[in-house]
């Protein structure tokens, strides 16, 4: 630390992301990825010539991409905008609405950047405890006094709540923000978008890392009323209007247009979870039930940590949070079928059943 | 703006990019784009095979480009560290080093971004005059009792310091750090990275959007001491980890390994300026010496604002700020030999002396 840094910042615990390994001989199943690259039409939109105009800036509005979305959503594109990866909206979201001691309520666990954002931007904090088995109970953010943040599937749980516990949320803090982040919402959950024409305190935030292929281009986006999305723009203006690169604004518009190769993708993605949580489940694992890309598992004979050693050792990543309460689970990424089967085939070697 | 945007960011005004024109039959010489595109090797690192990739995360730490920084200028890599964009390098200096009240000074007018770093992180502004001659005194930046930022050469004047006057602004400010931003650096002046062996209260920045022809990727650099790298990355993994996409870090890393197509286009583009310089000034102009890709020029025939109207309505793009003391000025950046050759036929036009 140098001796410039500013006071507050001189705590700040940073997120700590999943491992990227830099070898090509693992089987990445640690950060929610999808198997599956971009669709052809994707990759095409990232042409020679597009490339030979990257000394030009792009557009700071992103008009191509926010006019995609909004057309996919039905939605006016002043209620869109979009980001460098849900994370920086994220960010943006917590500066303009739960900044400077300002009550923010948000499940425990869940995504653990939530925490960070409110260290860094000095929220107050109140981590809302899940259920025994692990379940957001709606009933604890009804008549909250502060911003509301909901992954929605849950992570690292991928439990999701249905369309009316969210519209009980939204109906009862009409005087707070509700932010659902729908990360994974399009591997099984049903997205709150369309209450949008019904309540002025709902953000939805949704990314295209994981149902559409493009963790390496770094786009997320936000939908909400016009004056919240205004608000959020008038951070990304004060911060980086350029935010999305050329290239990502191309194959992200490309990628939700593209509505044939996300569904054929997301489905198979959805068959190989139920498939490997049945597989799981008959080697006497607890499985929660995921409406994400994840399943997040439990062995009951070998704890979270040995089950993680033991798939690494043999050149399988998934992730460990090795905290409570969810310290004897590790979440599991579903990749394509065959890496599920040689999870499944390591799961029984280190259950000691041979294979 | 929403009921539910914090009160601190209720007044915040916006840093107006230059325009960004959705049609292609301009000449557009009005955000210091280099007129020459990305390299053969820069444009080959974006390949089918990266494109294909995309579905995985980039890696947070950007170690192949850090490393070709590092190499390029003789640095640790733990004295490098990346962004999206300098602009998001500067937000996060800001935050880190001068907000919520701490002072920081900047010449004015500079890039008027850091007016809104400063208004966003609530830092205390003090602006600091040019000389008369649009000039930055150094002696106005000795003995300070905050952070400095300072562009070199300056913007949008062209004008550039000399390392003498660097490092005297540098010995006196041992207990503040000294940004020196270095967007404009490889069009003429000399950068002060050297002065980091010597001094731990210098941050240098620079940006691959100009002299490495990548507006469009969106790659900033910060170098400094370990400790305030260190600092920065801590921000930026409080904030954003997954700051730069793949395909960025790829190109900006061959960009700035292509030392043979850096060396042509940058001489290309400063034989341009100098040329055009003295045809500008054969025609009556006040030209500011410039170390930069773009010149600051005034006519005394024609105020600011209608030489920059009577280009655009010849479909030529510059700058015109419209305020004091620069209100006579356009800010003209150099495109091709053929670009400035035109805009000399349409000020001569302008002018009344016909072509």
């Amino acid at each position: 630390m140098s001796k410039f840094l500013r006071e507050q910042y001189q705590n700040l615990e940073p997120y700590t992301p999943g491992e990227q390994p830099k070898t090509d001989n693992l089987i990445k199943l640690n950060t929610n990825e999808n198997p599956y690259g971009p669709g052809p039409r994707t990759k095409a939109a990232i042409s020679g010539e597009q490339v030979s105009k990257l000394m030009l800036y792009p557009d700071p509005e992103a008009s191509e991409l926010v006019e995609a979305i909004s057309q996919y959503y039905e939605l006016e594109k002043e209620q869109v905008m979009v980001g460098n990866g849900s994370d920086e909206i994220l960010a943006f979201s917590f500066m303009a609405f739960a900044s400077e001691g300002a009550k923010v309520y948000f499940p425990d666990p869940s995504y653990g950047f939530y925490k960070v954002y409110a260290d860094i931007y000095h929220s107050r904090a109140n981590p809302v405890p899940l259920t025994e088995d692990l379940r957001i109970n709606p009933d604890h953010y009804k008549n909250l006094d502060g911003t509301i943040i909901i992954a929605n599937p849950n992570a690292p749980t991928g439990i999701a709540l249905n369309l009316n516990d969210i519209e009980a949320i939204l109906s009862s803090n009409r005087s707070n923000l509700v932010i659902i982040d729908e990360a994974y919402i399009d591997f099984g959950a049903k997205s709150c978008v369309p209450f949008l024409t019904k309540y002025d305190n709902l953000l939805v935030i949704q990314t295209f890392s994981k149902s559409r292929s493009l963790a390496g281009a770094r786009v997320g986006f936000a939908m909400g009323g016009k004056e919240v999305i205004s608000d959020l723009n008038r951070i990304k203006f004060s911060f980086n209007p350029y935010n999305l690169n050329r290239l990502s604004i191309l194959a992200a518009a490309e990628a939700i247009r593209d509505e044939a190769y996300f569904q054929q993708t997301r489905q198979k993605i959805i068959r190989t979870r139920e498939k490997f949580t049945e597989e799981l489940k008959a080697l006497g694992f607890t499985v929660l039930p995921s409406a994400a890309n994840f399943v997040f598992a439990r062995s009951g004979r070998l704890s979270g940590k040995d089950y993680f050693t033991g798939l690494r050792e043999r050149n399988i990543l998934v992730r460990y949070f090795g905290k409570e309460p969810i310290s004897d689970f590790v979440r599991i990424t579903i990749g394509r079928e065959e890496d599920m089967e040689q999870l499944i085939c390591a799961t029984r070697e280190l259950l000691g059943k041979g294979i």
